[in-house]
C-alpha cells in the first residue's frame, strides 16, 4: 500500500550494491511516529527484527521469516541452525514455523549450488501468497461495500468501523480487514473509517490510522467506548474486523473489545464481519469461548501509555492511580452468532461449521 | 469517605482562626496525582474553583454552590450578583442554579442580620440532604449485592463492575454507583471492583481507581474493552453505574461505553443496575435516544493525554497518528429494556415509567 505515495510491502528482499542479500523491512517500532526502512543482513539481525516486534502479524512474520531462510541460504550458513533460530524468536505465531519448514523441506532437496536462487524464489512466493489472500480477501469484501454504496446518494460514504490493526502492518499487503476498504477506496467507492483506538496498546490509533492516513482513506480515530453510540444513530454501515483464531464453528478470537463491538452492531442490525486468510482457521476447536485461550498481558500496559510529548520526545506517561492494581486481558471471544460472516480469500460464508465446511470442504473429515 | 484513613466531604466550611468563614474543598484537577484541600474565602474563588472543575460532579457542584452562597451572605456581598456569577460557571448543572436559587429564595425572606447564620445552615442542609440521598441509595443497593453474597461461599468476593466515576467526588459523599459498594464493603461483605478506565478522559482510572484505593476497597483497573470477556467468564456478578439522566421511561444517558457494558450484562445474564438521586430524573422525556442531547467534546481529548512521566512531572502526550482526525462524543444512552433497575434514595425499582411512577407517584401528572 501507499506510504507518502509511493507502494510498499511490510517485507523484501533486495541486492546491496555490493550484491550481498539484504532483507528490507519497514520497522514498526516507531510507527506512527517515523517512517524508517531498515536492513537485515544476517540471520541474527531477522530473528532479532521478528523477537523485538520491527515486524508484527502472522502473515508479515511468516513472510520475514522466509526471507530470513532465503538469506541463510544465501550467507550459506546452517540451514538447521538458521532455522531453529529464527523459530525460537516467537513460538505461539504458526505462520512461523511454517515458512521456516517449508523453506528447510524444500531445501534439503535442492543442490547446494541451486540454493540460493531456490530460497530466494520461495520466499517470494511465500510473501506472494500472503498478498494474494489479502488481495483476494479485499476483493471479496469490497463486494460488500458496493452493496452498500449502491443504496446511499451518489458520493455520500459508506461508513465502516473497525477494531485494532488488521491492516497491511500485520500482513505483505492490503490486511485482511483492511484489505476490502483498500478495495473501495482504490475502486472509487466513497468510504470513511470509523478506527477503534484499541487499548491498551492503541493499535487502532496509531497502526490503523497511519496506514488508512497514508493511503489517502477518509477515517477518525474514536475511543473505544464509542462505537454503540455512533451505531445507534446509523453512523456505521458495516463493521469488518480481523482475527487472531475461527474455530471450526465460527467463534472468532480477536483483540480484546471486539465482542462489544459485535454485540452492538447486532443490536443495531449493522453487519458485522470478519476478514481472515484461511490459515487463521482452526479445525480442532468447536467453542471459542471454552476453548480458545486467552492471553493475560502485563498490567504496565494498563498502567503505562507511550507517545509523543508537546517536544516531539519519546515520553511514557502513568495513566493509572497509584495504588491501583490492573488487569489486562488481550482477546475476546465473539460468538458465531454475533457474526455475520467470514471474509476469506475463496469467499464470504456464513460464521458456521456447515458454511465453512462449504467453503473448505477438504476439511470436513478433520475433527 | 476515607483519604488516608481520616473521612472527608468533597465540600465543607469552616471558620479560619481570624474567625472569618471559609469554604474548603478537595482540589480535584490534581487527583490522583496529588491529594490536597484548598481554602475558597470569596464568591470569586468559588466561581473560579467550579467554573475550572476543581469541583465536579452534579451533587459536588450544587453543594459548592450552596456554601459560596453561604459565604457571600457572611461577606455581605450583594446576594444577586453572587448567585449570577456562581450560576454562570457551568450554565447546564441543574443541581448548581437549584442551589443557588434555593439560597436566594430564603435569603429574601431573611433579616439581614440573620442571614449568615440561616445560610450556612441552608448550605449544610443542601449538603447533607445530598450525602443523605447517596447514603440511601447505598442502603439500598447494599441489599442487592447482599443478596448475591449470600449465595457465595464465605469470604469469596462480589464481583462488581463500574463505568466512569460516579464516586464520592461527584457528590458530597458516598457517590452514586459506588455508594453501594462502600456499603458493603463497610458491612464486612467481600467486595471487588472492575474499574473500567474510561477512556477519553480516564475518570475510572484516576478517581473512581483513587477512591477505591483510599477507602481500602480492592479493585483493579481494566481497559474498557475488558469487560465483555470478564463477564463471558463469569467474573462480573453485577454491575453498577451512575447516571447524568434517566428519561420517564428508564432510558439511561451515561458515560460513553456505558451502553455497551449494558449489552455485554445483558448477553451474559449479569444484572445491569443503575444509581441516581432522583433529581436526574427527567420527566418530560420519553425516548433516550433519539431525544437526549449527547455533547460532542474537543478531540484533543482523544489525541492527547496527561499523565505523569517517568520524573513523576505532569506531561501531556499525543496518542494518535498525525494526520488523523478524531470524534468524541462523550456520552451514550442504554435502552431501559437493557437495566435491570434503578436504585433511587426510595429504593429499587424497574427501568421504566411504571416502575418509576410507583416509585414517585408524585410525578404522575407531569407530562
Amino acid at each position: 500500500m501507499l506510504v507518502h505515495g509511493k507502494p510498499y510491502r511490510t517485507v523484501w528482499m533486495e541486492s546491496s550494491e555490493s550484491g550481498a542479500p539484504v532483507v528490507r523491512i519497514i520497522d514498526q517500532r516507531l510507527l506512527p511516529w517515523e517512517f524508517k526502512v531498515i536492513n537485515l543482513t544476517s540471520v541474527d539481525e531477522v530473528a532479532h527484527a521478528i523477537q523485538d516486534m520491527a515486524v508484527r502479524g502472522a502473515g508479515c512474520i511468516g513472510a520475514t521469516a522466509g526471507y530470513g531462510m532465503a538469506l541463510a541460504a544465501a550467507l550459506e550458513v546452517d540451514l538447521d541452525a538458521a532455522g531453529l533460530q529464527l523459530k525460537a524468536t516467537r513460538p505461539t505465531a504458526v505462520n512461523l514455523a511454517w515458512a521456516v519448514d517449508r523453506q528447510l523441506a524444500q531445501l534439503r532437496e535442492t543442490a547446494p549450488e541451486s540454493r540460493t536462487g531456490v530460497a530466494k524464489q520461495l520466499a517470494e512466493t511465500i510473501a506472494d501468497e500472503d498478498a494474494a489472500a489479502c488481495h483476494a480477501i479485499g476483493q471479496h469484501g469490497l463486494e460488500l461495500i458496493r452493496a452498500i454504496a449502491s443504496k446511499k446518494s451518489p458520493g455520500e460514504a459508506v461508513n465502516l468501523l473497525t477494531h485494532c490493526n488488521a491492516g497491511w502492518l500485520a500482513f505483505v499487503d492490503h490486511g485482511s480487514a483492511t484489505a476490502p476498504i483498500y478495495a473501495a477506496h482504490d475502486a472509487g467507492i466513497p468510504v470513511h473509517v470509523w478506527v477503534d483506538e484499541t487499548r491498551p496498546r492503541n493499535q487502532g490509533a496509531r497502526l490503523t490510522a497511519w496506514e488508512l492516513h497514508q493511503h489517502g482513506v477518509p477515517h477518525t480515530v474514536i475511543a473505544d467506548n464509542a462505537g454503540g453510540h455512533l451505531m445507534q444513530h446509523g453512523k456505521v454501515d458495516l463493521v469488518i474486523t480481523g482475527t487472531d483464531r475461527v474455530t471450526r464453528t465460527g467463534d472468532v478470537a480477536n483483540k480484546i473489545g471486539t465482542y462489544l463491538k459485535a454485540l452492538a452492531a447486532h443490536d443495531n442490525g449493522v453487519p458485522f464481519y470478519v476478514a481472515l486468510p484461511s490459515s487463521t482457521l482452526d479445525w480442532n476447536n468447536r467453542d471459542g469461548v471454552a476453548g480458545i485461550p486467552i492471553e493475560d498481558r502485563h498490567a504496565d500496559e494498563v498502567h503505562w501509555m507511550d507517545g509523543l510529548n508537546r517536544d516531539g520526545d519519546k515520553t511514557e506517561l502513568r495513566l493509572v492511580s497509584e495504588g491501583s492494581p490492573a488487569a489486562n486481558p488481550a482477546f475476546d471471544v465473539t460468538p458465531a452468532r454475533l457474526v455475520t460472516g467470514l471474509i476469506t480469500e475463496r469467499g464470504v460464508c456464513p460464521a458456521s461449521e456447515e458454511g465453512l465446511l462449504r467453503q473448505f470442504p477438504d476439511r470436513a473429515k478433520s475433527r
